[in-house]
């Protein structure tokens, strides 16, 4: 059983690739809006994972105790694109709670926008961990092992406090219990394999936060209100997340490697997860942005609408395709 | 009805992603040796279609009167990384040939290969459609256009008298009649839509041109050795066709954008071609790989091994997970 085409890319008058993947849209009691090809199978939500994994620097005082402004929990939420306005946000950051740059457990890598690696590249300047799209979320679990008064090295490991409060918050918002299977992402920290369907549940949760301790849901509002007045820190310019939430200041969004996207929904109480099977993510940002049309939390125009739906264009800027999602929700 | 799993990828002992796709091989005769899912859908072969576009330049005796060197002949066929060794012989190619970069109908793109389009960057200086992959596929349109007294300019439609000789050459090497439905590929050229099968025996004709008309014949061979006498120029420094043919001078190898591949198998009079349902190079190299070592048309260690079956990385370089072949050939 394979799951059903989300996005088609069109040559001419023919198909040219497709994209196979699911889709779950939950409330926060775990009860389906949507459910899409095998929304039951474990699927790793890489970076879409973030806003669960900020919750615990929240939730346990770490925010309040180091003075966390709301850019910062967006930051911690970001898969941030290395520009200037990320790292010089994150480094005094650092400062503040007595970390740098060599503190961070993930590596480097070049910036993900296109003008700020080339300004580097011109300058003969080399990427450092905090040009690393996670080093938002290293320096929030940073922060995070200050305040459970464990050690900063070693935030990376599945064992260490910081960790174990992600793994215990995950399981709790996504109604799982037992010992999560886990993989290492691309930024050295754990990553939780769970069904699409439980991930859609954690973010319905944070959508709506009504049936939590008040200190959960007070940090699942911080959350979802950092991230709305902050688009520009979650992403970067030009990014999907980053356009999408600049249209649409009623929802947050995330993206995460290999295909994945969340959504959460506060207006309508419901959280989104999709995972392309093949890990595209031209497929998962038109996916998500036609799920979100349908689901009517956006606005049909704007970036919702080009990311849905977009001309390919060759080297000459003629357009020779489309771009389109391929997928009707069930009635 | 889907693509069998060709490729997948893992992540701590969980699969993350996985590639669904098409491959067929064949004779000379048409008769499949293998074949895998739909290859009777037409799919777009791209760049892989590049050795049957060089068919009629050699053919038509444009090479021998432009005194075109084997080289010129693989750059011909070539998707290249716009590195100097590509674009400096282009350059004196066209000159030759009373041409220049303004001649060329494909727009300028980076450089496939980094550090070329570092230090072009370094110097300030801006990539020109010579940099284009498809520059010399394109020079060896306009020898072409010179040797059949066509005009140079329009090179690129569908109705010049270059196109024409490719879509003719195409039908015939394919097996196939009729008008064939096109596209418009990245660099602007005509790409014809075929079945994954015909792709197949039009590169086992190009393998085993025993049953071609003398000067085809010779055209075919004549790509064969070029593209295995210079892996460098059918692609570049560290690229999957490169390594494969620079591993085996027993074969000739080419990509085409959205997950296809080609082999031309001389000792085995046998041609290959896949497409990866959604485009992915990754998965491309990796079934292609897998594939060949399968045949027993390549080493099964080296560059093919490496292809087939790698680890993945995170960002301090640790292994994470594997990218690896999923399929099994039919006995």
């Amino acid at each position: 059983m394979s799951n059903p085409v989300l996005v088609e890319l069109t040559r001419g008058s023919l198909t040219e690739s497709l994209h196979r993947g699911a889709i779950a849209v939950s409330d926060a009691k775990g009860n389906f809006r949507v459910s899409l090809g095998d929304v039951a199978k474990p699927i790793f939500p890489r970076s879409a994972l973030k806003p669960v994994q900020a919750v615990p620097l929240i939730e346990c005082g770490a925010a309040e105790a180091f003075g966390l402004s709301d850019e910062e929990v967006a930051l911690a939420c970001a898969s941030h694109s290395g520009e200037p306005m990320h790292t010089s946000r994150i480094e005094a950051w650092q400062k503040r709670i007595g970390c740098s740059v060599s503190d961070l457990a993930c590596g480097p890598h070049r910036p993900v926008h296109e003008p700020t690696a080339t300004a580097m590249i011109e300058r003969r300047e080399k990427p450092t961990p905090l040009h690393n799209n996670c080093s938002g979320k290293h320096t929030g679990f940073m922060t995070l092992s200050r305040q459970l008064g464990a050690a900063v090295a070693g935030y990376q490991l599945i064992d260490h406090p910081a960790q174990q409060a992600v793994e215990r918050t995950l399981k709790e918002m996504a109604g799982l219990s037992g010992e999560l299977p886990y993989g290492v992402d691309g930024c050295t920290v754990p990553n939780f394999a769970i069904p699409l369907s439980a991930l859609a549940r954690a973010m319905a949760q944070i959508a709506d936060p009504r049936g939590q301790a008040p200190p959960r849901a007070a940090a699942s509002r911080r959350i979802v209100r950092a991230m709305i007045a902050h688009p520009d820190l979650v992403a970067g310019s030009g990014r999907a997340c980053t356009l999408l939430m600049r249209d649409n200041p009623n929802i947050a969004v995330k993206t995460g490697a290999e295909g994945v996207y969340i959504a959460i929904l506060p207006e309508l109480g419901l959280g989104c997860a999709l995972k392309i099977d093949d890990g595209a993510t031209r497929a998962a940002e038109t996916a998500i942005a036609a799920l979100l049309i349908a689901l009517g939390a956006v606005r049909d125009d704007g970036a919702a609408a080009s990311l849905a739906r977009a001309n390919v264009l060759n080297t000459r800027g003629v357009a020779i395709g489309q771009r389109r999602a391929a997928f009707k929700l069930p009635a």
